[in-house]
């Protein structure tokens, strides 16, 4: 940190400061310059809190300079760390997410799981036209109280049955602690909702699970928040987590959210951990889904997640950004080669 | 719902909405502009997913004409709900926030419990300064997993004494559904902070809870999304729901979050639940908190939030937007004075 | 300026940047901590660009620690400019706005002059209801190029003589640096509209006016950026410049923009120029006007602008944000009631 | 437009609006509905202004249908303008922009023309490297009026005699409308800036200009908004506007601003006029503007503006967003790649 001094602060008040960050077990060093004075603290503060800092008499603000997470930071150039879903234990086919995989493995499938037929129809379907898993919620969080909610344990049992017929593996949100081990024995991926992605007590629960978890930025997170929201998850001693942007909350109004591409660069910069984009969230229209699944392709993605119904109007849920099979499979060949043209 | 359809839709498209909407067990209405052609739909729509219906051909979008939640609605301009925390059962005083109430309740505290001799202290203080009730949290969801995460059931404990001490009935965090019965035992007010105002199954859970829930509006939040949010412990048969307008995140950098103050006269319009300022939260800074205290009193909420600390120089969390219980003990007569100027 | 360098930047880099500050005038100090070095700057650097230093072998970032600005900085706690609109010059009343001035002085009128017994009838009962002075747009600059622009010269001409009749001091839009001379002869202010904020060329022609400017404050500018146009005003020789706040663009839906009140108290921090808030853009809904001026006051603005229109519903321009001068008649005591609160 | 009536809105209140629609020479068509009662605006209500009907009497509500731009519009699905810069009458290689054209056109170049030799050297270097067109600012709007604002008329020579030399045609900024001419006599586009985005009166100067106008999108604009503003070009006589996304600003901080890819898509779906992206200011940060360039051509803009200067290190402005000539020409052929990946 770098504690940055009032104009006019007084030798008193820089002594307090100074005092105040031995008592932190941390090292002042203060640089006293024409304007002002700074005063810069040596050691790991990372954990310590630099609000003490700012409310300190002469104290104009504190700066952070150290990234306040650990393990999900890329210790060099060449940490990439891959993640796969499915294998042998659940009879799928292993799908890797990240590391040195070629190509963009792509997670298809519709937002809920609407029944046994249909999300059997749908993984086929998907499966056809070239994606390499299955998603579909079962446990469902919906911003109003009335609507569909989801089949819960019935839900998984059906994603369950849909990748045993298609060898998909299977990811399925979780919504709460206690419904950790019941979706980590049907899941191949917890995924954590983005207005689930500061609910720690979640973060923690998965952080135990054997299962990788794909965790989705907030709609108001920073990149830092989204790495110290996985370093829960990571500290609690599951390494395999998958970054995923899904649109951030702004002021346009032509997509649901503002899908920020510039956060695949630069979480990739910044941490080893895979990056997955969501253009259907990501947008919110399903006229959008296409360019921007082959933008996040360009831009460096290691999978893409995307709504896919083979009835957009009779979707129970999300139809408006759900594209249908035969728009992914056209979709499919172009990302392979817009993967290969950047590789 | 108005459906309005592309310029240039066919009649067999205009046809098929028709049916789509009747499907829906509800009535359509195409009115024939000299541009284009809109459909409006007669019946209540609200637990309809207009999703299906911007998927269907020739749909340029649709837009909602009904809120979407029922038991948070303001019924007349006379309804305004009144919440009481504390009173005989937790031999506190009773402080009722809402309805008819005059002036402008205070919940002061600090921000973490931070051990028994330091949240009597933080109470006295916050008592004889005049705040109305004690706010601290046992529970703390922290962005950085390795931070101090709060003392959990001892701080509840804490908080239980200090009422005991003082009579300020205890307003304090849960975090988690299968915490709510514990939380709901020490406290008299649950809290649900920003991070979980869309954890859906802990809003159930309070939903069941005997003791009010104050629901804190999330960063990314519009004011649709917290009455839907406070419909899911209302409609779970928990009547004393508070709002709490605690700041939007923005690109404003003065300020850790952009406290939105119309929040308060927009859901005295559409809602009859009480509306509660944090202007600690709102702001992040402790000099921006008083002149936002009073801000908020002039805008009519029914009451305060605000982070009082003995020492905020030492406080383990948010020390920077802390106040002491000399700046609360000056702010409180102008506060009443405030709330006599608008009445 | 401090550089923060890569984790396990070289010497080498060090020594880079070094010589770059050194180039740049300017003094480095490295000072070199466990996990990484950072580089201070000793000297005034606000006029030089952190640009180059960013660009640098082994640098992660610069770090900004003196503000950019030096002639709206505020030198003392005790330094309020006040700047005053009208006078003999003009044969209007005086109106003070900042510095000591008791009081919340309100500027009030419609959006647009719609014509000469139109200005004359809104003047009169503005200054009926207690405004202070008087609002209108003559050169109006609209979002869509086939609404209303204004009556341009005419419109100045019937503010005039608004003026005339009523000894309201006027306080009208200027859009382009030629039209400069123009109003300045007009009006008793020039007000630099949100879409012209940093129009640098006009800003530089205002600062050659000898009227006072009343600057708003952009969308999606920070109060950094205010200040700093602000500059542009002040370096030319104008020293009377009022900040005004009038809503952010934000995800909120339920306003036209989001007012951050809290620029009140941390413009007032940094810099000794009156902040005027305008509650009509700030909010975009007559019936969120009121509270929003009560807590602007209650805030300690040192004056308002209100849209006000005899017959909102009539209004060529931004009727849904006008209130009549009957609810300013009304609101004009709760304000001082207000003011006097918080004194 | 459609009128929402507040709930028990009276039936004289229906009449009231429907008398006042007449008024604005439209037809007033009600709904009834069971829980309340809309009424349609038929005719064109493109240059109407809702904020009448916002303000009567009953009504909660008014929704916007049509689109309120005519000439920026698509008329049908094929419609593609194409731009075209330089040519035989400045002696340069013609560039299409946006039509049938193949390809990404890049527009590189410095942020500032720095001196005849810079210019020229950076001119040269983006060619060798593979660019289209040269930019460069002689004018340049700067936050602070202490920075480098460039060489004025000095600098179009500049950039003048570097086409001359190198062929490529020159895009640069224009700040006032008294420069429009100037400006014109030496480029091939204008530039309208971000922060000049809603200066209208420097717009309606473009539109009467014979050079085709590169529009950006200001940091808090709707897509709506940035089509009315490059309706004033098109309603002045100028049909030659090339739209340009920039980034808008959002509470993200790992970059200077937030690219919004999405835009292209849309803006081809709503409008014929071609879609220009600029990941240098889109992103502020040099390392992230070749995946971000390729991630635009992905989603299929009409070109790239890039800014590239030969040492970045010791560029007077933007140096920490540009990147040198030897990325631009590892770019090149990607970009090639990818471009025709989507096809």
């Amino acid at each position: 940190m770098i504690v940055v001094m009032r104009s006019g602060a007084t030798q008193k008040e820089v002594s307090g400061v100074e005092a105040l960050i031995r008592e932190m077990e941390l090292t002042p060093q203060a640089i006293v310059g024409t304007d002002l004075t700074v005063v810069a603290v040596l050691g790991d503060d990372r954990k310590k809190d630099g609000d003490r800092l700012e409310q300190a008499a002469g104290v104009d603000r504190v700066m952070k300079v150290l990234q306040p997470y650990k393990l999900a930071m890329r210790a060099d150039e060449r940490q990439r760390s891959a993640v796969t879903l499915g294998g042998p234990q659940t009879r799928s086919e292993a799908v890797v997410i990240g590391g040195d995989a070629a190509g963009v493995p792509v997670i298809a499938g519709p937002c809920s799981v609407e029944g046994e037929r249909e999300i059997l129809a749908a993984a086929e379907a998907c499966k056809a036209a070239g994606a390499d898993a299955l998603r579909g919620g079962a446990f469902k969080p919906r911003t109003n109280p009335y609507s569909f909610q989801g089949f819960g344990e019935d839900g998984l049992k059906m994603l369950a049955a849909a990748r045993d017929a298609t060898g998909l593996p299977v990811v399925t949100e979780v919504l709460t602690p206690t419904d950790v081990d019941l979706v980590s024995k049907y899941a191949d991926c917890l995924q954590v909702g983005t207005r689930n992605s500061q609910n720690y007590k979640l973060l923690e629960a998965c952080g135990k699970s054997d299962k990788p978890v794909l965790l989705k930025r907030g709609m108001a997170m920073t990149l830092d928040e989204l790495l110290q929201a996985s370093e829960y998850v990571l500290s609690g001693g599951n390494q395999d987590v998958i970054l995923c942007e899904r649109g951030i909350r702004t002021f346009e109004n032509h997509t649901r959210n503002t899908l920020s591409l510039s956060a695949v660069a630069e979480l990739h910069r910044v941490s080893h951990l895979p990056v997955v984009i969501d253009p259907s969230h990501g947008t919110g229209k399903a006229h959008l889904v296409p360019s921007m699944a082959l933008a996040a392709a360009a831009a460096g993605c290691d999978g893409l997640a995307i709504e896919v119904h083979p009835e957009p109007a009779k979707a129970l849920t999300d139809g408006a950004q759900s594209i249908t099979p035969a728009v992914l499979a056209e979709l499919m060949p172009k990302l392979k080669k817009v993967a290969e043209a950047v590789a």
